[in-house]
């Protein structure tokens, strides 16, 4: 039913060749001529099976992404910037989604790697990556963004600087006055809650107070516990450090509109439309996705240099919600 | 140096034809060598060269997606749904982003077309799919979604009632007062925005007012310019319809907390953490996507029935904005 390259020919007048010729943009072919195969071309629709020649080349100009969930905007300005990078080397994107899920994750690259994807940029969800030993020795190059490989792994890395942004994030409500800071990390399980976490403590010291640390999978009804216990302390936390946007978006509907100073790590789209404006530690989803996907296809091109660690910056942006001081009024 | 059949054959001390009936999960091979050739496969990491054998059946397992952008919260929800759906049917997904470009769109539809995904899902930024037709005589499905194709070519569509949904929320406002209602659309050259303008002016019949309806592609200082002269005039509206998230966030933020009643079609995150809450006419991207790709997957698998055109329903979800009366006074 689909019309061949012999089609072509028959409809141009030409020899099987001729249209190759034209087809892979070989010389030989005059212009008139293959001006007539275009419009054959054109005419009957044809279209070259590209999955077979580039299967014949060795190379499938694919590469594979297993994020965590491309619904969360986080993950989908990772997703664009990889696309971007990838339309600029000809290469399509396999993409998936894990959810946290480690059998999942592993399920993703492995089927990416049956497909043979020229690469994988991994957001991985487990913390065991053996499974992908044979792969990266088989020369398939592979990045991991936004976590490390589990242990054993030599692979190339592009991270956030988690802690160093706890760090800021604390530090810039200590510099306000406050002595007691809540944490409302994500599940410690996962890289970058834990890594907040220390900055926390780090930036903290001796204020530390494990009562006012709670790391949990964000919902809604847990943050409202939580909140409701820490708040009805004798000596209640004055500031609130959300470990990420969904921790800092579950935290504002918890704490309906009471006034303590606030800051998130993650920028969120309507963080300035909210009173006060919402104080973030931003990372740049682009940014990361961008520098990991131009490494791969530095990899796929052959690049065979020491394995790569990369650690992108973050900033604080304030807004207000984390210039409140310990006594709910602003600080400037 | 990527392990083959034989590698795992030698490895296991089996035939080839052994290690095939394993991989393929053919009968004919007892328990304990099955157990033995997949030990070998574990340990050399041997992974089958699935986009060989898939190619062979004549089919890829895997289904392109085009969407707008995924990095835009709509989208990237209908993404996640397809992935979904196309995980259980054991495919993969191609995506990418057009960016509102036709020249964009057709060329990923076409490179899509040209590794022989088994169908697409089409999120148009054009309106003339001719280019399509030859693929779809090919056999290859295709549904569109979100927006229609061009005209001449009959093809599966699940599009959101955006009319309907205007009329809803122009409705909304007329029944708590307001007569002089603003429009804030996006591009007239978007489906749903020249749509969503069609039910407006439906509802409002002899109350439109053209210096009342703006469309343009949604940004800061446009929003801005137009608000201060519709704000300005005589007879100011008191109350603003906006076309979609985009046009809904600009116009908040150019608004700076003048209070107007407001409706914006689409919903978004944090619309009922404002100050009032936002009301919105609400679709259903994971719904959108879901349907879209259970109808492509029953067009693969070989359904041959009529070409459909679904409606998704939409909904009007109250947050106090457009509540506001015309005296800028709640309404309940």
């Amino acid at each position: 039913m689909r019309p061949t390259m012999k089609d072509v020919a028959a409809e141009a007048g030409v020899a099987l060749k001729t249209v190759s010729r034209v087809v892979n943009n070989e010389p030989g072919v005059n212009a008139a001529t293959a001006e007539r195969v275009r419009a054959a071309i054109e005419r009957l629709g044809y279209s070259r099976n590209e999955s077979a020649r580039v299967l014949r080349q060795g190379r499938t100009s694919s590469i594979g992404l297993v994020i965590e969930d491309v619904g969360d905007p986080f993950y989908s300005g990772v997703s664009r910037a990889v696309e971007e990078v990838a339309i600029k080397h000809g290469s399509l994107v396999l993409s998936g989604s894990s959810g946290e899920e480690p059998a999942r994750e592993k399920e993703l690259v492995l089927t990416f790697c049956t497909r043979r994807v020229d690469g994988l940029i991994v957001v991985p969800a487990g913390s065991d990556h053996s499974y992908l030993r044979a792969e990266l020795d088989a020369g398939t190059p592979a990045v991991f963004v936004d976590r490390p490989a589990g242990p054993g792994l030599d692979v190339d890395t592009v991270l956030c600087d988690n802690a160093g942004g706890a760090r800021l994030a604390v530090e810039h409500l200590l510099a306000r006055g406050h002595r007691r800071v809540a944490f409302l990390g994500d599940s410690p399980a996962i890289y970058t809650a834990s890594e907040r976490e220390r900055g926390y403590r780090e930036a903290l010291g001796d204020l530390v107070d494990e009562r006012l640390i709670s790391m949990a999978q964000p919902s809604l009804d847990g943050a409202r516990a939580v909140l409701d216990r820490m708040l009805g302390m004798d000596d209640p936390p004055t500031a609130l450090f959300t470990g990420n946007g969904r921790c800092t978006v579950t935290a504002l509907r918890a704490l309906e509109g009471q006034r303590i100073a606030l800051i998130g790590f993650d920028d969120f789209e309507l963080a300035d439309l909210l009173n006060p404006g919402v104080s973030v530690v931003a990372q740049d989803p682009a940014g990361l996705g961008r520098v990991a996907a131009e490494l791969l296809f530095r990899r796929i091109a052959g690049d065979v240099g020491p394995v790569e660690r990369i650690t992108q910056p973050v900033r604080l942006v304030a807004r207000g919600s984390g210039e409140i001081g310990p006594t709910g009024m602003p600080t400037g």
